[in-house]
């Protein structure tokens, strides 16, 4: 059997670090990501790439420039290319990322949160 | 606002068509759709895509010919192009699918199961 079954409440029990998507799943050139949010992420974009923000557990506000969105678990958004976000949580948050295998966590912006290789679970 | 937050459990209770994937969102040229399983569906393989499979409620079985994999709510699967398979639901399962926008619901076989346009909702 090659396949490989994921269960996200068992992968996100495997790490603690937030703002460090591990990835968990790879098909079509995009990758599935899980993300642990808390506190203010940085504001960026980016310009080729869509990402899709899906929350497992725990609750989190996306900033947009021209308002916030809040997200509860069983609700996703989709930022598409080009428009800036910053994903911001007051408690943690478990979020599970959809995008192209290329995204880099900071989009068009790079510093000390930028993470250039990730983990796999 | 241009963007658009989607409740899944909202989504699902806008129809009660099953193995009639709905259209919920789309980035980088894949879609994210939400499918009601019941019963058993066709043997089927995608050649050029890969598909992923996650439990939102219920339960169901993916079939595959070298053994089968049970598949509850928070756990996903992905079936890689070229891979034959059967989902198979004793009772109703809701299921969210993240797959290339041109990928076919029965994949290589066409019969009366197969549906050529897919409805957003």
């Amino acid at each position: 059997m090659g396949l490989k079954r994921v269960d996200i409440a068992e992968s996100f029990a495997r790490f603690r670090e937030q703002w460090s998507p591990k990835i968990v799943g790879e098909l079509n050139g995009q990758m599935v990501k899980l993300v642990r949010f808390q506190g203010e992420f940085v504001w960026h974009k980016h310009d080729h790439e869509d990402e899709m923000f899906l929350v497992i557990a725990g609750r989190f506000r996306m900033e947009l420039r021209d308002g916030n969105l809040d997200l509860e678990p069983g609700q996703f958004l989709i930022v598409p290319r080009g428009v800036e976000h910053r994903p911001v949580a007051d408690a943690e948050a478990q979020v599970m990322l959809f995008e192209p295998a290329t995204t880099l966590n900071t989009g068009d912006v790079r510093n000390e949160r930028t993470l250039e290789r990730l983990e796999r679970l």
